[in-house]
């Protein structure tokens, strides 16, 4: 229970952690200010997390309670100030990032869910929740259509991730520890694969007009 | 009470249905995903309810918890995309269902809100909000000013509507259940013909921009 | 404690009718309709607040339950539209405002945030949050990336306000009251200063693109 714990919450940092580079990224790239970039870092990193504890009945919301969520975030976002080009010279790093986070939070957000007693459907939402809502309060915020919805595999990965804990849960062959490693990596793997090969879900409309980015 | 509540049920579960259709078919048009399409459907459908659950504190949110709004929202969006063309021929049928989903939910949003203790101001409150919140919703994450906002008898057809149930509860001349149907009547009606006339609220700007759609 | 609770909600009234009047006249600016311009005021007024409350467990948000928010914001949502001559001839009148309810909303926020029990942290967040959300949800309707984003001390100056309330409340070297009155007027100036010397935060793009207003 406590090495369960102890990993539960090291997920959690380090999804807050990459979340609120990628967030930072985005905001830096759009060249807002420095509050600016802390509220972008911090909004991808405790948004999806804020909507899920408000609707599981966590209040106050782990995001806002807890100092070193908001301290992670802030070192988060100071790093991508300061180490920009370092930053910037991974291979894609926003979208890399993004899809550690997509997958860490899609993780700790169902188990959060069934551990607050509710049931499969709410703790698959909720992941899911948990790891986009975040991106999504992003690409509001920064006044485009959230990129979730528009191409790639990226939110239906989430979906894999909580729907395996949830499963997993409910079947217990194996230990929580597990499937949350095998949930992560197959999120992960899925979100990576799906950048590097363009794959898509489909499209239905023929007058797909352009879209602003 | 048991005939009100499968009415109560039968209504939530029509608007449901409704909004879907017309979220993903906004989704579809704009040329979403498979995914994206299932999530606006889904927003539109349930995002103004699961607000005015966190509210009222009905905790967790119908439209995560209960599998018939999910499945229900599923199997709008599969019809919106499978059988387009007969949904397309349908006359202007984004805005008919919209309407339709406005008056059942606007109803009872402010049903559900009395129904757990809070004063008639909330009621009234939060049944507009179950009413547009999906819609205001949709048009954020599609990236366009609240359709709401700009033009037509709208929201305040949702206002009429949570006011005569708010009303009716106070006054107690009907039963519940004719209050429902006059109220979602009178919503209904006050749409349509504002539709098909072309009444708008005044505007009080002559600098009016050009919104964009 | 009378006093401070006639000075709280005094405060409370005050931040609310100056925010809902920078929102229904940024409305009125943008095209909306009157139902648009009433709905923009509202949220502008009680968005942030309604964050706050459902974040602090304070079910039903206060800006839905209490009469006198809705009134005094329909009240501001009149005035705007009927003397709009008078209002437009003021200053800036939207910046002025827009500083005055940011004042009063983060010092408001934060005390309501301790008086539920919750820690500093969460009081300076939500100070912060009650705000300027409100003010961020304008701009998402309003489909623009959200003014306090990219320019100016705004936010900073509402966290330098909560902060002062948090660490006043801990320190207790002077009454709420003289603590609320140090935290506003520091907030207030510090914001019209801002605004009068083009202060702005330091952003680190160099490729900053055209903002879209």
């Amino acid at each position: 229970m406590d090495k369960l714990h102890t990993f539960y919450y090291f997920l959690d940092l380090a999804g807050t952690f990459v979340f609120a580079i990628s967030g930072a990224a985005a905001a830096k790239q759009r060249g807002l200010d420095l509050f600016g970039i802390f509220v972008v870092a911090y909004t991808v990193a405790c948004g999806g997390g804020i909507i899920r504890d408000v609707c599981i009945g966590a209040i106050p919301p782990a995001g806002l309670k807890t100092w070193y969520y908001l301290v992670t975030a802030m070192v988060a976002a100071f790093m991508t100030i300061g180490l920009y080009p370092i930053v910037e010279r991974l291979y894609r790093p926003v979208l890399l990032f993004d899809a550690a986070g997509l997958s860490l939070f899609a993780v700790t957000g169902a188990q959060k869910a069934l551990s607050y007693g509710h049931n499969g459907q709410v703790a698959v939402l909720l992941g899911i929740i948990t790891a986009v809502g975040g991106g999504v309060l992003r690409d509001i915020l920064l006044n485009r259509v959230p990129v979730i919805l528009e191409k790639e595999i990226y939110a239906s990965a989430a979906l894999v991730a909580a729907l395996i804990v949830v499963l997993g849960s409910y079947i217990k062959w194996l230990s929580n520890d597990w499937i949350a490693i095998i949930a992560l990596t197959v999120c992960f793997t899925l979100r990576m694969l799906a950048l590097r090969f363009h794959w898509n879900l489909p499209s239905f409309s023929k007058t797909k007009e352009a879209t602003d980015k």
